[in-house]
């Protein structure tokens, strides 16, 4: 069913939501602060069954020099530099198996799939929980103050997935794309937005965009463990919302510049549509939406892998593998 | 439905649960590490609308010496020295606000209500959290090593509780004892089987009992925390079940020996009734089950409360109030 | 999820629901019926493990002079004379067992727990059943006519237990408020309306309001209850609605004059929000509405505890206990 | 899915409840009591758009002589005299509207479809209701105590019922059949049971068998209405079995006399195969068991039809219409 | 919950459906291939249990002259010629048992039940299924192009059932009514639009109408299968919604003039009443609404008789039986 | 929840289904029909975004010579000749996006991944369709007559892609795995029962083995469609044994001589664990089980594909690709 606002609606949405006056102060500070501790990126090569890709099982400092993990999977035959794209991961998963994600590096890009701190399929812990009352899941951790909150530790992460990514011999750093679907659209919109040297970003049914809206107008997970959190901490809205206001993914849409890719279902109840349009029409870069009238959160799967080679081939122009 | 076994063969049942052989090295280790830490138990009277009894908002040093949340209620014109009541909360709660719980302190009992690190409805954070990956919740919170593990730090903060309304002027320091429901009766029971102390222990509807064995008989949260973690974490059972070993109710119901009040639904899906009588089974003490047979995980209600007055008063013998 | 009108339209909605025009002789002549029939209020001393708490066991006579069953909590040191608090129950609800309602007792008022003819845990038949075709539930009990209808005793009741309490030696006639919440809160709406001697009424997620329109905006019960009902009997809306017109909170709101404590959930699909407003909205006496923007009809819990405790000292100016 | 036992052990299963030494002294009191009233069977013809069928609104005098309302439908030129079937009716259903239920006059029979009084659906009140404490719906009604509970005024009702077909002119007072589904299946059993003279008795999925034991094995209505009563009561279950061991559907049974068709859905949660099985296998008379591997409780819907009619006419040997 | 229009709002409801420009092409095409065919009506007597009505075993040349099966049931001593009702299943249904369906011709309708092909009750398999693929169930079958869907051969069949009735000795060839609910609703107005020669129609909740918009504004099924459909097939939403503008209820009821009766349930989110209204606001001929508030799907039930008996009765008026 | 057997009893368990006497004739005459169609093998190079790997576009004769749409992924600079891995999809899956499925072609394989005709994903209809009534979805297809049956089609097809990938150039014959999942995993089974001359089957969560034991014991699509068929068609169960029994993934597994793969998850309701370990039990060749304790149909995900790579390995011994 298509519950949210009409479709010529969604493309007029504005969300309500108003970033803090310091925003870009605030996350200036938290990435100087990452910056301050050495990235230390690491590419050990893996010893694999596959044949024609090359992974690495990397690491590199993230939020205060905690490592995170991440695979780096690349074309063995291809044509150096190659173009990278670091991808963010889907709420609770983790970085898998490396044969999960071949496509990226298929088609001749260095590809960095990055983990994600503490979630429950992860490699990574979440070493700066502080371990302050919150609701079941991740959403509300940290949540009464934003420098514990746990998406600043994690943007951070991902913004530095970025530099690690362009250590790797054979990358070319003026070619990087950051891309993810659902919480990983959610962290490609926030890298999009703290770093204006990424080509392209790529979107799909993106988490954590108009938050505080989304918590009041659908009841599926995570948007509700922010609702589940505010149904027992009756007093605490007020630290939510200003918590919020510093990670909410339509503030940093509005920032971005890169060329942008976003995709929504008109009957997802998980990234409610106008939630994405509420990113979308905020975003600062040159900008395209991909619209499913009938897919709920499930988006447009193997639909979306064409127009994803498309749009990336269109800004990072992979070459083909040697010989081939 | 009665989904679990026939009631005669509940009374039979004996959990193939097995407790590691440094169980006991692993908790006199673990409170002996705590005792390292001062108490430093602090009462400090509230002004609350109530005129019959009076508060106290309480902290002390549990894990660690972290500070642990706790109201005192207290009779006004209680006899002293005063029995007194340590009770335990069930998951997700916090102490929530000293009206609620009024009956012991009614009754002429101390009533010392603990709060629960890190639960959503808690005051106390759970500073001890090292952010490994995890569920959603808090029952695979650190599930990886047995130190790290989230009831580890539950478990000593609760026994504390017992150290610290002995230092109330005025409780009796000669009968104290520990109650709680779900959550609330685990905890009630590893404190019963770390604590040869105290005289009485009240446990209705236990969670934390034959914990393994419950992740694969029932659907419901919170055990199906742990199989939600097993399910992504395949490869981790091992370490899962090494982990629980060192906190199963089971093992601490055979090591208590004060007499123990246990109550069970018999359609209870949360904690299922092979459970319940998994831990009155196996219990060290004197004891007495009160099972009903229509009642889910809601329990007895307040058909419990004069049970649990009964049971109370035979072992603490309270007075009446001056002058009542 | 926010499903119901936005809050700002909330505080201007406008039930159009209309009282009939012999509403008010309906009800004069229904409690002049009842007052034909001795009150006959009896208090019978209980004996229970409680210090601080006297408890009685009452009963009273209500509608058509039926015996109805009541708590008595009275605090043992309290200073004479006590204003009191008559508290209804929710549905399905009975006065249960006095240990667990001791906060306005412990607050030092006369405390008088009505229960609800007929309901599952009620100690009180509903003699005055008829054993018309209805649904499931109390809610379409003798519906075909205003004079057969079940809420027209139970009201009746409810308002015969204002007498009761006051029957009480040691309570302040001039001082006594009515409260409850859901079914309660409804029944205390209508007491309220129809007794303008009572000094304050406290109403959380009233049922009862604006209840045809209810019947069409939900499915959760027991609003449901009337929606079965229709569903079936296709052909008897008009006369519903007519026995509805004679029971409508929003119209005991609007004749009510003491001053009125809200309280709303605006995720409350058992009590649409938009009902509660309606009856706020209409409230004849001074009012005061809170609003919990991420509760269902769970509403407030503890956190209403402090707000109802210092609405009724504001109104009623307990004293402490003696020697407290 | 097939939840219960096993086919084979279906065949072998045998009810553990066990009725009152004084059951029939019950029973033979409680139709004593009836007859003291007058039957004053009326049968008004209705003026109906049917031209095959005549029908008649009619009324007799049920428990304590309370008017009982039904349908009976008759051949327009069947020849008389007419057997006769007697059906009743499932749960919260009423008479309906004539035309519904047509098979059976057409096949030459008279057909009284007899209301269940206070259904939702029914035409007839409850009047010997006497509003004790009940859960919702109507199974709890009065079961405090056998002699004012529910269906004791049910199957008088229904006894009476046979009583009142014999009155219609045209009606061959030898050859009256008792049929129903479900609560209909239930009461026709319990006809079976108290009266030796009907020739035929029809029970497909009957409710009210086995009762106690259907309430802790399946949770769907209505049998979850016990359960949903003794969850709330705790302390009544003694006094609700006793009034269960005089309305158990194995009990009358036992003593039914007249050949018997029964089926079953081996799906079926809300009457479990077992307790049809348990009222079969206990039943006098000489038996049939139609079962549905696949089915649950729509049981056999219209394959039913044939079964029906070749058992009644092997039984009652209608003719065909004059001139057909 | 009424979750569509308010009331006022569906009287004025229009659809946005636009007919393509060659649909009256496209159906008198495909009916005169039908005609091609050899209607070849067979009515073959069954022997039945039942003595007032004589029931055949029909069969007919429907779409490129399959064979479809139908029952038909005329009163035995009714007055010939008599007057017909043809009527349609609802959705997975199938013919049935005779004896299910006995009100038409027991008030003197000659009456054809025909059965719908290939759904999982009939008789009827459908033949010119080409096994493209869909989604489960019927409503996607061959729905890439007009000529291959499902309902193209459905409503063909259809239309084909009332001249196969006028075959029948003893039917008044022009007193034919077609009537139908649900799916069975959707066909009886689909054959109104295409035969101007039957005398009236009934259309109860119907389905497939607005089909495209129903299939964004519910979640139940059959709507459900087209979404669905479309929720894999994200490429083939032109083609689907080229196909179903052949097919949609909205188009044939503009068409139609023979006198309608429509009915609806305001909570019907099968049928949604936006839809039901926009095929009833479309139709052309006199027509008649009876809103049911309270009812979802169901409908009217038992209500519906009296109704569809007093309309079909001021159209076709039936006499007596012989003798009657 | 664990709701199947025991572990101990699942290594044990042995299906009670028995295969017809002329299983083997059946399938001989079957495939031996189907050979006498050409098989056609077409590949048509695709012009993909992909560098590491070629895609082509397959089509050949499967089942009575209708085209059936696959696609070949091979490793651009692998070493002919290439060991090949033919994979079947699960139930409602289409062959989909070439770049949704690159791990067996990344590890040096040619990977063909064969469409199922007639599913909502596929690009292949049915066309042996003969349009019998059935339940919703495919599983019922054809069910009266096992000449008919779905499967006998899908398994025929499924037999002729191994025939296909071994026309392709580079493709060395004697070196073919056929694997799957769920559906995949049943055809799997099939086809290695039915061509001794592939050297390895993978067989994960297979589905269709068991048939008629699993629709009595879960409720979970899709066995649940041939339940809700023999729910509505009662008279139709012996003939759906029938043709179920020439179907039975037990029956080609005992026939099978491959070295067999096999995972379950024992949570698995959709295909139930016990139906795993009938098929695994029953298989003919080496097998080994791969059990996930904690996991239901979603099975081992990324954790397989490791243990798939290392099976396949050790039968087909892939060369890296050149230069790698």
């Amino acid at each position: 069913m298509q519950f949210d606002l009409p479709l010529q609606e969604l493309y007029e949405f504005r969300s309500a939501a108003v970033a803090p006056d310091d925003f870009d102060a605030f996350w200036s500070e938290t990435l100087a602060e990452a910056a301050a501790h050495p990235l230390d990126a690491r590419f050990e090569p893996m010893s694999t069954r596959l044949s024609t890709i090359d992974v690495y099982d990397v690491s590199f400092g993230g939020y205060a020099g905690q490592r995170i993990a991440a695979w780096l999977m690349v074309p063995r035959n291809g044509v150096r530099p190659l173009p990278a794209v670091v991808e963010y991961l889907g709420y609770t998963g983790g970085r898998g198996h490396p044969s999960e994600s071949l496509m990226w590096s298929a088609a001749g890009y260095a590809h960095l799939l990055v983990d994600c701190r503490g979630q429950v399929g992860a490699d990574t812990p979440d070493l700066g929980c502080i371990g302050a009352p919150q609701s079941s899941g991740l959403v509300t951790r940290g949540i009464e103050d934003p420098r514990d909150y746990y998406y600043r530790r994690v943007f951070t992460d991902s913004v530095r997935a970025v530099d690690a990514v362009r250590r790797f011999d054979g990358v070319d750093p003026d070619r990087v794309i950051v891309a993810g679907g659902s919480q990983g659209g959610g962290i490609a919109l926030a890298v999009a937005g703290l770093r204006s040297d990424v080509i392209g970003m790529i979107s799909d049914a993106p988490f954590l965009c108009d938050i505080m809206r989304c918590s009041t107008i659908t009841d599926d997970a995570p948007y509700s463990e922010l609702r589940e959190y505010l149904r027992v901490q009756r007093g605490k809205l007020e630290r939510a919302e200003r918590t919020i206001s510093y990670h909410d993914g339509v503030h940093f849409a509005s920032r971005a510049t890169a060329p942008g890719f976003f995709s929504v279902g008109l009957m997802d109840t998980v990234c409610p549509p106008s939630s994405v349009f509420a990113a979308h029409n905020a975003y600062g870069g040159s900008k395209r939406m991909q619209v499913w009238p009938y897919n709920g959160h499930e988006n447009g799967m193997g639909y979306l892998r064409e127009l994803h080679l498309e749009f990336a081939a269109s800004l990072a122009k992979p070459e083909a593998v040697v010989g081939g």
